[in-house]
């Protein structure tokens, strides 16, 4: 079935495409594919009715953070201690108040994204404590090593957005963390990125820091941090994460609400009863930003898996996740918000088969069913204990693919190439045409890392895995970073900032 | 985001478990979920008619074969030598005669298999000259291999259908080699699968071999093979692949029409124009089988890739593929026949992350746009030079969870799981809740290939890589193979046939 089609480039033009592979950075998604909806009418309305269910009469926990509570009353639900019934219909009829689509403002104009509607921007993984590399192997992350995610991230062409902390910078106080994490985002890129809100106060310095950087009046009235807040699943949100959802909220940031539930622990043991539940809580933490702030700008977002009946242990890319993430947009498209979800998750421990099958199984779902912040998209092993340095530029490799697939059918004259099926005619080739000579270079997405050559000519190169071609490409690119600049006075302030809240954090502080 | 989730399942059920993974076959897939479609009302019209004039206006050269011309003469088609020119509209009006959907009857009747509809079979890689392995490494296949890989498919749970030649039996003369290969599939597996009739001889000693193990008033109404026709594309058949498809007709065996269209080299560069072509050239073959006989069971077939811009090396698995299988499936249904595509496809070497991310974007999309016979989606390596045995169960796996996901949402009282989120409540978890406990054995299919273990357990294991489990695998499974049996007198009359075609065919024969 392979032949020995002839290269329909040569020398120059060929030095030329290989030469420019990794130099353009594409602008964020407008997806021009349909929407894929997997789910049926019926299971929509059940899911919904079920949600709405799980809101009134079994409740969710807002707990340790009594302003919630206050504005829960305020609002018609039924507050008995920390638990709050939600009346059917409430939570759908607050988030009217949210934005269909909004955009987050990055320092580079040309690199603002836009959450909602037909776009889809792809963000790299977020959270893990340890790293790895073939060089060095698995260890614990250090600011180096989020620096230099944040580096791959701004040079991958298809990653749109700098995401949430890539890897904890371990060696730095937990208490002080936040400061330089956010900090190597804001310095390191021009894209836009995520805060790490773990707390109220981390909030607040988050967007403080971010007032630093643009200025207090632009961020009084454009969103230029997402923050994540995570619902204690089942059914719960605790004071910490309510609290920086509040801060965030006030302050018109945008606020990704996301249940991580997986199927069979955080969850039922199958999908309708955890997309019900992840509907319950979604909707509960988005209406609360709005009675925070009507129009406060939010994202539903999902965090999909299941956990293995033999071992308990976490599995992605199974069935039931990626009917979670055709389900996830769905169920957003219909309640009117921006959604998260997908990425490129997977269990296996290394940059294997598995970790490719699974994380392919999760990226072309997110794709398909019109995610519009894909978190996680490049860099995760091991269940998101781990960033990857060769996973991330496999999975960016994959990504660009899938911007590719994004663009939909050519219907022009060009794409019908009926001229070119004239002109080569019955029993010849394609090769050399004019269409195709005239037409190579924006023809096919260049992978960076799949090899195509012939088993003797892969031989002799070798006979290196993919794992192994990626360790050569990630060490090319962070050699190739060139750094964005930044103005000088933005940077002292945020240097200002950041030393004088370090002085006054000190270590023993529990912060809230 | 993992967490240190308790197992759900101890001791004995969860020993249970481990032991039934390889237990039980699958029946063939009826889909539940709806078939996807990409392609927009506009890209089918566009498609359709471009498809039409390349018919009517630059024709199919039906090469050394008189009676093929003879025919379409005879229904209406402008003959200039070999150059057929079908008007508008001729052949989808003569593909009116071919059923929508049919069965194809195995040995074992409850290995029946459908085609068309909501029926989906997974069926093996077909025709690589090489075989690997991680212990004996890339060489020719023999007829043990293709033994083995027929144990292999016979066991695997999700692969419902043999399909055609796994390997190539290099060692035997090419013009015995079919007899070897199609008694090799009927005898060691009670499963349907194909014939491979690369001449109007090969197909007649196909069907003979057919009637001696089915009878032959069995096989006069009945379709018990498949043959593959493969177009030489662009625009041409040759004499033997229509010869053996005027056999195959005739015989009412079950055609598949299959243009390798590469776009780039044997079509256009765009997805458009290789569409149009590949609708073409699969109408005109197929409308022939109608002309011959009407009412002969057909497969629209398509084998989709691209060639890399700068080597001309074959590609699989990117963007343009993926739009090109959901095309498929979505023509083919509007032509109201049956279709196959997609598959585990892929150009890497080894059994790496590359061949995965490129299988699964092959795999995914197939089931998803429903297509029908899903080809070589087992096994398969190397721009399909290879097959490779831990590959093969790899991708087995992978085609389980695809029946999986084909299952759609569970929407019963159990699938809603309202009971347990009731029971469970805000806080606390769903391990040993009654709902899991009562549904954990059919909740999740249990992968045979992946590690969802701990990074301490994985490394005290070996640290594995996915295709060294899988080659501990398949060695395990093939030690497991039990023979089908067969009856005494079948097995007789095939090994009689072969006996005495083998004596007619001298190695210097070259055949018709």
């Amino acid at each position: 079935m392979t032949g020995n089609t002839a290269a329909p480039l040569r020398g120059r033009e060929a030095r030329k495409l290989r030469a420019s592979a990794l130099a353009a950075k594409f602008p964020y998604i407008r997806r021009k594919l349909p929407a894929v909806e997997l789910m049926s009418a019926e299971a929509v309305e059940i899911i919904e009715a079920n949600a709405e269910t799980i809101l009134e009469e079994i409740g969710i926990e807002f707990r340790r953070d009594p302003e919630s509570l206050r504005l829960w009353r305020a609002a018609g639900a039924q507050v008995q201690g920390e638990r709050v019934h939600i009346p059917r219909g409430l939570a759908r009829r607050l988030l009217k108040t949210a934005p269909r689509e909004f955009t987050l403002y990055a320092r580079n104009p040309q690199r603002n994204v836009r959450f909602g509607g037909d776009a889809t921007v792809f963000s790299p993984v977020g959270g893990p404590p340890f790293v790895t590399d073939l060089d060095r192997g698995r260890r614990y992350g250090t600011l180096e090593d989020l620096q230099n995610f944040i580096k791959l991230a701004h040079m991958a062409p298809a990653i749109h957005f700098s995401g949430g902390c890539m890897c904890e910078p371990m060696e730095i106080p937990p208490n002080k963390r936040h400061l330089d994490v956010q900090y190597s985002f804001f310095r390191y890129s021009d894209q836009g990125c995520e805060a790490t809100p773990e707390t109220p106060g981390h909030a607040r310095d988050a967007i403080d820091m971010a007032r630093a950087l643009f200025g207090a009046g632009f961020v009084a009235d454009h969103t230029v941090v997402l923050g994540n807040i995570n619902s204690n699943s089942p059914l719960v949100f605790d004071g910490r994460m309510l609290g920086s959802l509040r801060e965030f909220a006030a302050a018109n940031q945008g606020t990704i609400v996301v249940p991580a539930v997986l199927a069979g622990a955080m969850g039922p043991v199958t999908v309708a009863g955890c997309m019900a539940e992840i509907l319950a809580e979604t909707m509960a933490g988005l209406a609360l930003t709005q009675l925070v702030r009507p129009g406060a700008p939010v994202i539903l977002g999902s965090f999909v898996g299941a956990i293995s009946m033999r071992t308990g242990a976490p599995t992605f890319g199974t069935p039931e996740a990626t009917q979670m993430i055709f389900a996830t947009a769905q169920l957003a498209r219909r309640l009117g918000v921006p959604c998260r979800s997908g990425g490129s998750l997977c269990s296996s421990k290394i940059a294997d088969a598995q970790a490719a099958y699974e994380s392919a199984h999760t990226l072309l779902p997110t794709v398909l069913a019109g995610v519009n912040l894909v978190t996680h998209a490049a860099g995760w092993l091991e269940g998101g204990l781990v960033a990857s340095y060769e996973k991330f530029v496999m999975d960016a490799d994959q990504l660009a693919m899938m911007q590719k697939l994004a663009e939909g059918m050519d219907l022009t004259e060009r794409g019908q190439a009926l001229e070119a099926l004239r002109e080569v005619g019955p029993g010849s080739h394609f090769l050399g045409c004019e269409h195709t000579q005239a037409n190579f270079e924006t023809a096919f997405y260049q992978s960076t890392i799949a090899d195509y050559s012939s088993f003797e000519q892969w031989s002799i190169d070798g006979s290196l895995s993919a794992d192994q071609r990626a360790n050569r490409l990630w060490k090319k690119m962070l050699a190739e970073y060139r750094d964005p600049g930044i103005d000088p006075a933005a940077d002292e302030a945020m240097l200002g900032f950041m030393a004088a809240r370090k002085a006054v954090l000190t270590d023993a502080v529990e912060e809230e």
